[in-house]
């Protein structure tokens, strides 16, 4: 056993999974160690109560393939697991990052003689059934370790994963990804909005969708996905309207800027995010105060 | 034979040759006959010179399908026709329109006793292999006599053809459908440019595109279009930037202000087509002599 995961959440947890349905037996850490041992009664994978006793139980060289929220907790093991490795080891950066914290990491794990490779991994909770599709940034070498693995993780052996380049172009690659989904989610949900309430046609929206998934022009995953919620609600009157967002979209929005190629659709999916979370609120209030001031036009007050 | 098809265009023509292909031998017209001859020779099809030939070609009731150009082509075409059909008869306009165009139509058949569906008709040149996608407006009625061409069109009898509602709304759903084609496109377009020649990664983007055609979140019929024309050609230095509009994009546009409802970026990706076609080359001399009027900074001079 060379190969460990850290972070057993939505991602890691099914990229455990699928590794165990391909035969492949791995060490996994997660920070409640119950998540660990649940899983691995379920997957015949070594569960690992601390990152000590992950590189502990791995042979030489090692690969620990770290699926941690951005920034602090991967801030965190990286620091923790430096001591612990030994030269020729591999972490994988498979969480979302920036790719520039990526290249800071990979120098100073150079520094120890411990390989790095950053992959973006896409698929959402649908990848333990369809596979994964992941990208990933690192040395020939570590793209040869990987290799193994990565056919595991893909959709088929052949499709799915690719060695993209040097370390922080597979989440460079990745960042881009997400910031494409951002404006064809934002596409497509327009469209659907502009036909919910027309007046005089009672379109079937849900019906629409399903439509669109043959033979048009924009058929995708994402309308696959909406073409499934929408048969069971149009009307999504318990749903908040309230978008997240994860650090890809503004990542996408800073490379634009810093190599000064418009992104305009994707900078604009990106702000409509912000201004559903009630971040356009008080842009909204000035603008009402302002028709008042030059038009003594109501506002509405709470 | 009861069915025709007017305007043998790049989707008039494959729309008649589906039909051929599933057995249903139909009338054509084109405003070439030289089109018509050559396709009733490939086909087994019946090629008649004048619309008046195809009305008399056809039993009542007649169905005549429209594929020609919005607009002007439209109109003319109907008016040569409302004297040479019979009540009963039943027009279908299957090019692109705006759904407004066909209310003002459908009006002045039913004067004549004439039926009239609006066909938005989805799949470009790959529909002849594929299937159409096809979304319909008209009554229960019209749609009964419709079903037998829908369920040959269309990629399977059942799937990818629908009645979604009265007439006008067929247009309505595949002007909403080209709305969100825009945005797709031109998320997708953005993320390759960040991609293209980003320092330091010497990205293969042509590997990327087939890359997310496998479990990625952003697979969609346009990413496998992108795969096909980046395998052959990256640099895309044969191709001129410019980007055409054909109409719908702005029926959407007109659509979101008369609703209330926003649509920034399917609005975004129209404005950028406009400003790839040249339309907003005035609009930056004017910030160039802006800046060189306050900053005295350097305009660039032809």
């Amino acid at each position: 056993m060379e190969f460990g995961i850290v972070g057993l959440g939505r991602m890691g947890g099914n990229m455990a999974r699928r590794l165990a349905r391909k035969g492949i037996r791995i060490a996994v850490n997660n920070r409640s160690h119950e998540v660990s041992t649940a899983i691995a009664a379920e997957t015949g994978h070594l569960a690992c109560a601390s990152l000590q006793d992950l590189t502990g139980a791995l042979q030489t060289p090692r690969i620990v393939w770290l699926m941690l929220p951005a920034g602090e907790a991967t801030e965190t093991a990286l620091d923790t697991l430096v001591p612990l490795l030994a030269p020729g080891d591999l972490v994988v950066n498979g969480a979302n990052a920036y790719y520039k914290d990526d290249l800071r990491y990979a120098g100073r794990l150079t520094k120890h003689a411990i390989e790095f490779s950053d992959a973006g991994v896409s698929g959402g909770v649908w990848g333990l059934e369809n596979g994964y599709c992941i990208m990933f940034g690192g040395s020939e070498a570590t793209a040869a370790r990987l290799k193994p693995y990565m056919e595991a993780f893909a959709p088929t052996p052949t499709d799915g994963w690719l060695h993209t380049g040097p370390i922080g172009s597979g989440h460079y690659v990745k960042m881009v990804h997400n910031g494409i989904e951002y404006g064809m989610m934002q596409a497509l949900a327009e469209g659907f909005a502009l036909m919910k309430d027309k007046p005089g046609f009672d379109l079937d929206i849900g019906k629409i969708a399903e439509l669109w998934r043959h033979g048009s022009v924009v058929r995708s995953w994402l309308l696959d996905l909406s073409a499934d919620f929408l048969a069971k609600d149009q009307a999504l009157e318990s749903i908040e309207p309230f978008v997240a967002d994860s650090g890809e979209g503004r990542w996408t929005v800073l490379e634009s800027v810093e190599q000064g190629i418009p992104t305009p659709v994707m900078s604009l999916a990106l702000m409509m995010r912000f201004a559903s979370q009630g971040r356009n609120d008080y842009a909204a209030k000035m603008l009402a105060k302002m028709r008042q001031g030059f038009g003594g036009h109501a506002v509405k007050e709470d």
